[in-house]
């Protein structure tokens, strides 16, 4: 009985300990992003810089939910290629607007959203697509949103101009990041910190992923795919695909 | 006043003589379609059998609407892949479901149909994707929907296993034709006198386009465009979508 008061007294000692000493891993770097480590550095196997394993994607790491954020003049192959991609993955998607009512994608398509920014569930990955991104980004509410939920989002996604609507909430500064080949300078003037890139088909930070325009985002999420599920996973949905035309590691994976 | 008379009288004459003589060219070749011939034969430049013009999809020919029929279980890239292509191509598309209850493509996408089979306009193309492709191809009244259409359909154009509801209209009969890559076996037995083909991104038999599985169903539609506005349109889209690896020509144009 004194062991066991002894132990109930230990434990939240040992929580706090816990707390104290979060994991580290290194930056997808394809070789030792598996190890884990205790405290941050500088990783003694590719010399990258250690990052919060919670707000890194690591290899292996069980990502189940994606949330897909739809608004007027969504461009539909941004979101539909990635959407194609994840679903054969296994991820759970489902479809997000600012409310319930139906949202026009490309002017043409109507899509009732399965939840409102009022009563979305929490996702591992929040996916954000291009088009008249400023419907989306020019929304402080929309923007509010994306922030509030950051705490529980361990990964971002973009395509094409999708990328602004990331900046806008912050999530891109001091990033490499790319999108639109119209849109490169705009997006630089746009976040002036991050390093925005042309002719990239994706480049990824570890926790964020931005593509180049429209059909970029099927490479983005094979991508995604190989990094979280391994490269023959990914090739194995460019086959059932017959996207043949997929090249791995055709993106730029920044090694912090 | 007489003159008026004999010219009225005449008119269902001049009316009976156009029927008579309707228009004749030869498949899409590159060289000569953009002549017309008031007889049927053979074409003196190419060598290719003529067809009606009314029943071939000639270059510089103003087709301006396309129908989008989409059942529950459709394949999201099948069709959102030829949607991006088309709306740049300045296509008037619109939806069309059994009914006009919410589509869900995918098992996650819920659309809302523009038309149901009882009120949907005509278009000069009809096009039908795959997926669970015996929601449509299974179902006798959006069979029999898609015969009453067939002579204000100018062409067709299916994707993936869409081909297997083209098939069941009996519009693939004796036709070269491509399917998804896992169901080239299953659609020459529902079509026997069709000749299906493996390994070959798209198939054109002039009125009649079939393209391999999902993705394919992106170089498919730009090689409509390409045939119908020229080579540089639809150059113009695939860089516009950051789609540089579009192959012009990789598909098989078939020669009657």
């Amino acid at each position: 009985m004194k062991h066991l008061f002894i132990l109930l007294l230990c434990m939240p000692l040992w929580g706090m300990a816990q707390q104290k000493e979060p994991d580290y891993v290194c930056p997808p770097c394809g070789q030792c992003d598996a190890i884990v480590y205790h405290k941050p550095g500088v990783c003694p196997h590719c010399g990258m810089t250690l990052v919060l394993r919670d707000t890194a994607l690591v290899p292996g790491q069980q990502l189940s939910s994606i949330c897909f954020y739809l608004y007027d003049g969504t461009e539909v192959l941004d979101f539909a290629g990635p959407l194609e991609v994840f679903s054969y993955a296994g991820f759970k998607i489902f479809t997000v607007g600012k409310t319930k009512a139906p949202v026009t994608i490309q002017g043409i398509l109507k899509v009732n959203p399965d939840y409102s920014i009022q009563d979305a569930p929490p996702a591992d990955i929040f996916a954000i697509f291009g088009g008249d991104d400023d419907v989306a980004a020019g929304d402080p509410e929309v923007i509010s949103w994306i922030k509030s939920r950051d705490g529980s989002t361990k990964g971002y996604f973009s395509v094409c101009t999708g990328a602004f609507v990331l900046g806008r909430a912050g999530l891109l500064d001091s990033l490499t990041v790319t999108t639109f080949h119209n849109s490169i300078q705009s997006l630089q003037k746009a976040v002036p910190s991050a390093k925005v890139l042309a002719n990239v088909r994706y480049v990824d930070n570890g926790r964020i992923i931005t593509t180049a325009g429209i059909s970029a985002g099927i490479d983005g999420a094979l991508h995604l795919v190989a990094r979280l599920k391994g490269e023959a996973e990914a090739m194995r949905i460019a086959r059932h695909m017959e996207y043949d035309k997929y090249v791995p590691g055709q993106g730029l994976v920044v090694k912090h």
